[in-house]
């Protein structure tokens, strides 16, 4: 940190990514991302880009992704917005719609970069505790005042809210933004898309990052009322209005076009989570019911961040979380039947060896 | 805008980019955009690009990029920063290095974009009128207590100041960070990279989207010492790690491994730039001394705006600004020789028949 540095900013604790190790190549089950390569149609477009025109700049406006997503999603073009990943919305949410005497409020346990944001714009925020089973209790977040941001299904546990559920906290915030970050509905939650039309405060963060293969593509997206999407766009149009390059635009399209591949590999993957399941549990683990591309798990006289550190040992990543609660816990993603077979063997090795 | 943004946010101004029409195709002089591709040795990247990749997340320290463009620009990793585009650096500057009572100071006629990151970080600024030539007087920005930002070359002015004037606003600012956007530095100016090492409150931020032909791939890049990194490394884990994304990475490293090919192509807007301007001074205009790759021109009797209108009614977009003593000029991207020779036709026939 240099001396030049805003105060209000020299506390700011950033957000830690899972680790990336150099040293050696790992069965990597730590950042949730897809075992299975972007649709062919993306891979091609990418092939066939017109590289030359690289020298113009992007739509700011984004005119033709926006209405392929607009179709997809039953909605308008005004109710659409993309981004460099879904983390630049989620920031901008908390830039617009807290702060100046208005909190957010979050799980205690979930994605951990919430409460930088927070800190980042000087936001005061609350947590609150999940239920006992690491459920979100939604009436836990009603009529608060505050910035609602709820992740469905949750993060690291994969518990997911119903789509009632979350109708129930929008009816009692109608003054707040309730911000629903979906990062991993494709897996099996219930979307609360179909709400946007009701409610003007709700905001839908998405991510092209799990589900379509595409985390190195940067693709975010933002499902929400018109007037939600103009305070986006009001922010995008104030830091970095050619936000998406041209590429990433292509590969969006692209992936729109071939949707119905997205949908096979999430059924790949929710069959192998399951059978993956199985084996944990007959193997004594506790596994939370996932509805995402990942488990979070523990089992009785386990130590976490031990069972972390021999799996890492044995050539395989999980992500380990030093926190309350969950410290005894490891998440694991979901990657080929192939992967989680070496996952499975090695973590019945550790159990035997322990 | 909607009734929940933040009323802090309520009456900020966003910034405008160049206009991008659809109606029919221009010879487009309005965004500063090279008229050359990108180098084939990237070209050649995108196409070799391993897309099924894309699948993973791309490194969020960008440790192979930043180590070409270290080693490129004489510094190590510690002085490089990379983002989505410099607006995005730019951006950082302001939320780090102003606020709390440090104010910003920049000229009244410059990049617009600098009075809008301002505003929305609550940053009090002060500008400063350009002297009667268009030039900077550098002695405006001595020991002034605030962040200062300086675009060098200016624009739209096109007006560079010396390294050696440089040095005197950062030796006089010791306590305060000095911005210097050398977005069009490649078109004839002096870097101030050099002054790196001396001043650790200098931040130099450049951009691959002019000079490298790179706008749709958004790529910027600070250079600065390593506690000033730090710190916009601070701000990029706190909003969005994973900021450039794979192809743009591998896009920017193949730009550096044919670093020629730019040069090159910068000698060719050069030479057409001077073309350019003796014509425009046989044809009786005002040419401010560039060292960019646009031309900013003002005529005796000629009103700006009807200048733009009647150039874009014949086919060919220019940029005018509405705003006090530059209303009479426009500013001119050096395109093509083609193109300028378009653009000199229709300038002489507006002429003849005003």
């Amino acid at each position: 940190m240099s001396r030049f540095l805003n105060p209000r900013l020299s506390k700011l604790k950033a957000y830690t990514p899972g680790e990336q190790p150099q040293d050696k190549r790992y069965i990597k089950l730590n950042t949730n991302e897809s075992p299975y390569p972007p649709s062919p149609v993306v891979i091609d477009a990418v092939k066939r880009a017109r590289v030359e025109e690289l020298r113009l700049y992007s739509d700011p406006e984004g005119k033709v992704l926006k209405k392929k997503l607009a179709e997809l999603y039953g909605l308008g073009s005004e109710n659409v917005f993309i981004s460099n990943g879904s983390d630049d919305i989620l920031n901008f949410a908390f830039m617009a719609f807290a702060g100046e005497g208005i909190g957010a409020r979050f799980p205690d346990i979930t994605y951990s970069f919430y409460k930088v944001f927070a800190d980042l714009h000087g936001v005061l925020y609350e947590t609150v505790p999940l239920a006992e089973d690491f459920s979100i209790r939604p009436e836990d977040y009603y009529g608060t005042g505050a910035l609602t941001v709820i992740a469905n299904p949750n993060a690291p546990t994969g518990i997911a809210l119903t789509r009632e559920q979350i109708r129930e906290v929008l009816e009692s915030n109608p003054d707040r933004v309730v911000v629903i970050d979906e990062a991993y509905v494709d897996f099996g939650a219930e979307s609360s898309v179909p709400l946007i039309q009701e409610y003007p405060n709700l905001l839908v963060v998405m991510t092209y990052s799990k589900s379509r293969a595409l985390a190195g593509a940067r693709l975010g997206i933002a499902l929400a009322s018109p007037e939600l999407i103009a305070d986006l766009e009001l922010l995008k149009y104030s830091t970095n209005p050619y936000n998406v390059n041209q590429l990433t635009m292509d590969i969006g399209c692209a992936a729109v076009d071939s949707d119905g591949y997205f949908r096979d590999i999430c059924r790949k993957i929710i069959e192998t989570r399951e059978d993956t399941v199985r084996a944990l549990v007959e193997l004594g683990f506790r596994v939370l019911p996932s509805k995402t591309n990942f488990l979070f798990i523990t089992r009785e006289g386990l130590n976490g961040k031990d069972f972390y550190l021999a799996l890492k040992e044995r050539g395989i990543l999980v992500r380990h979380f030093a926190r309350p609660r969950i410290e005894n816990f490891v998440r694991v993603t979901v990657g080929t039947p192939e992967e989680m077979e070496a996952f499975l063997a090695a973590a019945k090795e550790i159990i035997q060896t322990a």
